[in-house]
């Protein structure tokens, strides 16, 4: 396999999907060794940065790529098999910024109240205990959390010659924000133009199911990714395998639609692959998904549905493409090699 | 501690929280030895069956209940440990319903589209294997589903004078859905009315997060649990324990207001309980949380918040109320004993 | 016709859509002159009135009945025809309730932040100019409104053996908050149990579209009207009849959800009314309605469709039932006579 | 002033906002003279065309412009003033779209049913009498609707660098498809690009409250328009005046959400015309507004919020802006001339 390091100089962060020339042209097959900056532009390092002043509302969640695929039409399905995603620094950050996050008035869910109080917490790592460290603000608690490293922004260039930004999560990925995007994941996702121009971004060295808060906690990222191309079966939404789940996002609102958009895509996956009918799918999905929330602070929310896979008999998803890239994956030499 | 048993005859089921005759006056300390109907108020047998032509719209979720608690005030809080709730038939029944369900319009989210099939799953529980047989209608498909006993509903009488039916849930409790309802699982629900006035059922063999079709591995339960109460600190919306994780549920649509509600009743336990602001605890519980969905097909949806209690200083909610009880439980002589 | 008279003691107030025993036994064709307190139980009088200290939260909304209805059944359908709704005081109230109104965090779209401030307004009504007075808090500003006269609330008890409070509207009607339920209005509503046991109240001297704050120019009133009965044809949600439009009015969250329902029983009206198919009344309705909100406040939001009468051609609903009962109306003495 | 006549070819038709070479530069204080194909791209001519074998999915709703205003500078605010709106065919199109429509399952309200009957209405128009027939498919119901002719879509080119589709509404105008953009409407829009680079198109002969079917009477027009700019002050949503009105919109899921947008952003303009309090701007705006709804069909739903002027003490939004073009295009030839 072919390795291709890439890591983005400032100039050359992308803020949208679609819209940006190419950083890179890769063959399927390839593997890339990419670094990403965390979603505030590495702006907010330090306990007394207010997120309204250190902020670029215009420099946000900035993605490494884009990358060309060679050979991929509209119509075919990427496949992006995720294997490693390491903290590329030793402190992450989160923040309330005003007028964002699940538990206060927004710029849609538009009300008349005072923002809530605008802080920012740095957590430091322990990259050898794998834990962050939180420091309260109000009291002198503190408490060390696990690492438990993903990444919130996987996204192809989308349709109907729009350019979108990289806040937004939609049918082409985009900014999900689900802890399932971790390493060993495969990501499948429809190709919409030619090269399918897809980027990843947005570290989070942790998060919550939701991002109630409206921020992870956000640090740079060493990731590891092998690029395939299969011809045709775009999926409608992102779908995703680990050793032992399927998983599909859906992307919208109100939260109720994001989770029916990744009911439905699961419904026709399961289907589909154990040859059964719609409705018999429909029950089977019912009485097995898991439906972990991913983010309900995005301009579309995001909601996964999550089949156990050792719950059903034994299939191979495009033709065991997982399996085939977990294995090609075992054989590469670690980043320090 | 006393055990009382209780098994309802059939015009003594309850249809609603509030409005009924209690059936039994409880004093804090009390084992309830239950018995509960399935939803279907047991009309649904045979895979023949269509709901339309079986079912009493007026006779669905039928309660054990409801139960008196001596002492109780409004402003209390009813503390619940469910010891144990064991499938009592082997066999259970699930449904697509027409209209009612997530990927079907409703009779809120009002289509003129033409229902989904009307179709009756019938699983065969073979208790030894702990499984449910699922037999597919439209091929030869089958499998066999691990059981994962839980109980749809819990309540107590509402506020304001109201009778609502158990088909909805709400800040009260009722048919919230959530497969965190299991036997090991401590509920704390707000006292309304003089008594509590608290009663269970909707067991389900099984359950996928988020109900899709509307309907689990319906079928009548066995269920033992033990009856406290705590003077004060009604909680706004319900809580559970478990042995490791304490959860809030919200009801509500859209769903990311039934989530919103789970989010701040946690955000506020966790600032109680560990002694921190407010603020600190929205950016815990943001990077903490898990999110599994309850149920989106009643006419309140139901979203749990739940927080790995490993993760932070241990504490002992409501004076260790679980602990104990759950050593209570380990006391108790098993059913058929 | 038979005239009845009657106004209630602050004892005699109900809270609730079923569950309270009658106030009285009306046959079809009954006149009744009514007294409604306004929503506050009367106890908003002065511009420092604070809500959260002057209103009891279990005593709002007061609804002056119920009246059993001599044979209505469940199914049938009752006609409240509103000959007239004047003010029965000098001034009117409103107010900003804490964490309640459509442009604040509610108990339900549950947020952190603080609550807006909590101000009363009192409006001098001249009831010779047809005017109330806005008198600003945060400036001189003042200026003249207006009168138009109009019921929050009317409704008969739900279904399923339940009782609502009188905050919430549903398919049995209650706080559904439209300005379009004025004199002049008649009124169809679903029967659910014996009698039908409807009452109305929540006056509101003048409200805009959506009840923004959450409160209107609350006001006592004075409401002539008269009770019809129409054997079967219960409609799924309230149908209103203007001398110019037929009205339906849907309840329900998200607000897309209120609105898809009265869309749907409109499109089924007016399929019914002039004999065409359900398709191409869903393309004339998509192109004559009307869709002025009700309320964005309420735990379940109102919306109403509107279609113009005057652009179809002429129909008679239920036999002509308004028209006749706007003759009938107008051979009443007025109510000083 | 000078007049500038502008009519697309096929090819020079476009599809987002923003992303797209300007049509023509033009000065403030330039008139329009335009001619907008329909949103089917005039592919729908026929009652027997289905809409999913005729439409191209990537050619929908085309634009006419975008045009360049002379000095615009983000932050500053394009005003339009519709001077006339004119249907330039002699009939119109309206059609129901498999699983898009309000009152169906679509992409993001995913479901399992089958889709609506795929139809298309072809109204024959009569200028003279001012009239569109519709004629039904079920039977041989036949009416004729006045004309109400309005645009679909007006916008400008959106921030972040984003191209959008003119399919979805958003803060930056677009598809909002409410029939208050009619002839006689001044629209304020925030300038987000150098240029504003704003488009129009889709019209409507006719349409709706909420666009019920997904489509109104679709059909190509003839528009006239000033241009005006005002440096600086950028509403965040887009505003409307006519001549006794004031209007906001708004554009969001769920529809709450749209409708919130456009209150909050009326309260604030109230409170900045009348130099009051934001709480006593919230009072009076909940007394005051209508709030017809304009599209609930789209990506984005929108609603808006209206005052009638004359119930407030005047004033000149933009320093009287509005009242100065209706006096300008007093003094227009008309098209013909």
């Amino acid at each position: 396999m072919q390795i291709v390091e890439f890591t983005p100089t400032r100039d050359q962060y992308v803020w949208t999907f679609g819209g940006a020339e190419p950083a890179l042209e890769v063959a399927p097959g390839t593997v890339l060794r990419l670094w990403t900056e965390d979603a505030f532009a590495g702006r907010v390092t330090s306990r007394e940065d207010k997120p309204s002043q250190v902020l670029n509302p215009k420099e946000l969640n900035p993605q490494t790529g884009p990358f060309y695929v060679t050979g991929a039409e509209p119509g075919d399905t990427l496949a992006l098999h995720f294997v490693s995603i390491e903290p590329a620094r030793d402190w992450a950050a989160s923040t309330t910024i005003p007028l964002f996050g699940a538990l206060t008035g927004t710029d849609r869910t538009a009300t008349l109240q005072a923002p809530l109080p605008e802080l920012t917490w740095i957590y430091q790592v322990d990259a050898a205990r794998g834990t962050a460290t939180f420091v309260a603000h109000e009291s002198d608690f503190t408490v060390d959390l696990p690492l438990a490293p993903m990444l919130g922004t996987v996204g192809v260039a989308p349709a109907l010659r729009e350019v979108r930004t990289t806040l937004v999560p939609d049918y082409f990925g985009g900014n999900m924000d689900t802890p399932e995007l971790r390493a060993g994941t495969t990501v499948y996702l429809g190709v919409n133009v030619e090269g399918a121009l897809f980027s990843v971004g947005d570290g989070h060295y942790r998060q919550g199911e939701g991002e109630t808060c409206g921020t992870a906690l956000e640090g740079a990222m060493h990731v590891t990714l092998i690029v395939e191309l299969i011809k045709g079966g775009a999926p409608a939404w992102p779908r995703f395998e680990h050793d032992d789940a399927l998983l599909t996002v859906g992307s919208a609102r109100p939260l109720e639609d994001a989770w029916r958009c990744s009911q439905v895509e699961m419904v026709r996956w399961l289907a589909d692959l154990h040859g059964i009918g719609e409705i018999d799918a429909y029950q089977l999905c019912s009485q097995l998904c898991l439906s972990p929330l991913a983010n309900v602070v995005d301009v579309n929310y995001s909601a996964v549905t999550k089949i156990p896979t050792g719950l059903l008999p034994a299939v191979s998803p495009y033709g065991g493409m997982h399996r085939r890239l977990r294995a090609a994956a075992a054989t590469l030499p670690d980043r320090s090699g």
